[in-house]
């Protein structure tokens, strides 16, 4: 039994912000990314290299807010977070600040897969990708105009005093699997939001907050306001729910995103999965980029309410 | 009622590692630190306030590994780590890799006050506390001979291939407290480890794993293999264990430091308090520098199994 969920960052997301065919290219490259998660597990792969694999595919795509077309920071550049792990050993690897390694959750893995230092920060951890053969790229690499439009419109807002909304300032994407062995791993990666101060670190590479895994319990992927993922700890929160008070996932996860930090009046999301395959994606925004494949392989995609039944695989 | 814990990190430490008079010299800062943290606590301050103002004295002494004597990196220079939260709001702020801010544990206060930002990293921290009026300082005013000799030991052991001892290895400063109004706070500061890589971040600086806190169940600082703390979240852990098993905070901490953690055969150590000022300091070391005022208000401090009181605030 194997089975995969995915985000793309949740928020405002008006329907009029982008056209037809932009969403349309959005959903189709969440199914990109489902097809290359899903490969790695049917072909008998662990679900710490779905995940990665899934994260790559959208790390790669101007459509998120991760890799090449993350939102820059207030020096116009982009400063990228990412991390993994792995449900089974509990092994996890995480950077912060990295702006020349291509895939950060690539760099992340191969932090895990070193056995040592779990998190690298700034200009060493781009320095640990090139060491360890990972693509490294020229800064201005990550730059799209769509990302530098939003930048000067977000410090335009800034100057006139009006407030951003949470459209234009969340975006993280993330993947939760489930391996044919049983085993589970989350991964996250993202450029944080659009303007954010020089050296901002969210929740996304903290693990137990945007990240966790851990088999028995559940994997769980964020997007949100990462303070507060990380000052509610949330994915340890819903694996700690569900061993603890015997809580299923779907009951732990309402509860952590929709009450605990609902209540704050910030946007959250999440996909998370448990040890039977059974994957939620609750998010208290007007939407979220998600998508998932069953146990029985049939793929899903959605930005708001509707859901998209693509095919089976 | 009010009560306060400390730490000044854990290890093999053997008793010949250093002179009478410098175990002694040690201790007196110990004692320092709390005198600090409890004048703090008696004079109606919050129990943040506490754990910063004995944070801030185990920094400032040569003694342990954090701002001033912490340990040096591979490239010889003080990378440090902290973080500080208030279990009343669940606020936080933490730094990584600052080598300019004086102590690093009032950065983290700094921006756990500015409610915005809760982690900055790398030299966009330093700056953030020379903006915030905190003193900055040259990278050279943290290492201290010592440190400089430990560094020239390690690398000569790696390259003999020597395995570096536990005793050599770690060490961390922490604090947590209870204050009049019942609320819980830690906080936690480090130079990480003597040689280890450039950007490495432990779990000092992640909320959840070194430094947890939160009203009603405990608060934690912990010290020992960060990365091991990191993937076991572990002040989240002991808090999750306490609010849903039910466990009180002996058995919560034992569990994870004495079994979760030395499972793994990785030295660890923890500070924790819970909501009736009721304070544990488990190890699973040599020795662990540790001190504590109890709600009576007796001072106790120690390295080793032996434990002096010393005096009733």
């Amino acid at each position: 039994m194997i089975a995969l969920g995915i985000h793309g960052g949740c928020g405002v997301m008006a329907r009029t912000e982008l056209s037809d065919a932009q969403w349309a290219a959005a959903r189709a490259d969440l199914i990109e990314a489902l097809r290359a998660g899903w490969r790695v597990l049917q072909t008998g792969g662990s679900a710490v290299a779905a995940v990665e694999a899934a994260v790559v595919v959208m790390e790669e795509s101007p459509h998120f807010n991760a890799g090449y077309g993350a939102a820059l920071n207030i020096d116009g550049v982009a400063a990228l977070d990412a991390s993994i792990m792995d449900g089974a050993s509990l092994g996890a690897g995480a950077v912060s600040a990295v702006s020349r390694a291509r895939n950060p959750v690539k760099l992340a893995r191969a932090l895990m897969e070193g056995k040592g230092t779990v998190m690298l920060t700034g200009p060493a951890a781009d320095a640990y990708a090139e060491a360890h053969g990972l693509e490294v790229v020229a800064p201005s690499f990550f730059v799209t105009d769509r990302q530098r439009q939003a930048l000067v419109r977000m410090k335009h807002l800034e100057r006139t005093g009006t407030p951003a909304t949470e459209g234009e300032k969340h975006g993280t994407v993330g993947a939760v699997a489930l391996d044919r062995d049983g085993h589970l791993a989350a991964a996250t990666s993202t450029g944080g939001y659009t303007n954010k101060p020089a050296g901002r670190v969210g929740d996304t590479p903290i693990i137990g907050a945007g990240t966790y895994a851990r088999d028995g319990t559940c994997a769980v992927s964020g997007t949100g306001a990462g303070e507060y993922f990380i000052r509610h700890v949330v994915g340890h929160e819903i694996a700690s729910r569900m061993a603890y008070l015997g809580e299923d996932l779907a009951t732990a996860a309402h509860k952590v995103v929709m009450e605990d930090l609902h209540r704050h009046g910030i946007g959250a999301g999440i996909v998370a999965i448990d040890g039977q395959g059974r994957l939620v994606v609750p998010y208290n925004t007007d939407g979220m980029y998600r998508g998932w494949v069953t146990t029985e392989g049939v793929v899903h995609v959605a930005t708001h309410d509707k859901v998209f039944v693509v095919e089976t695989l």
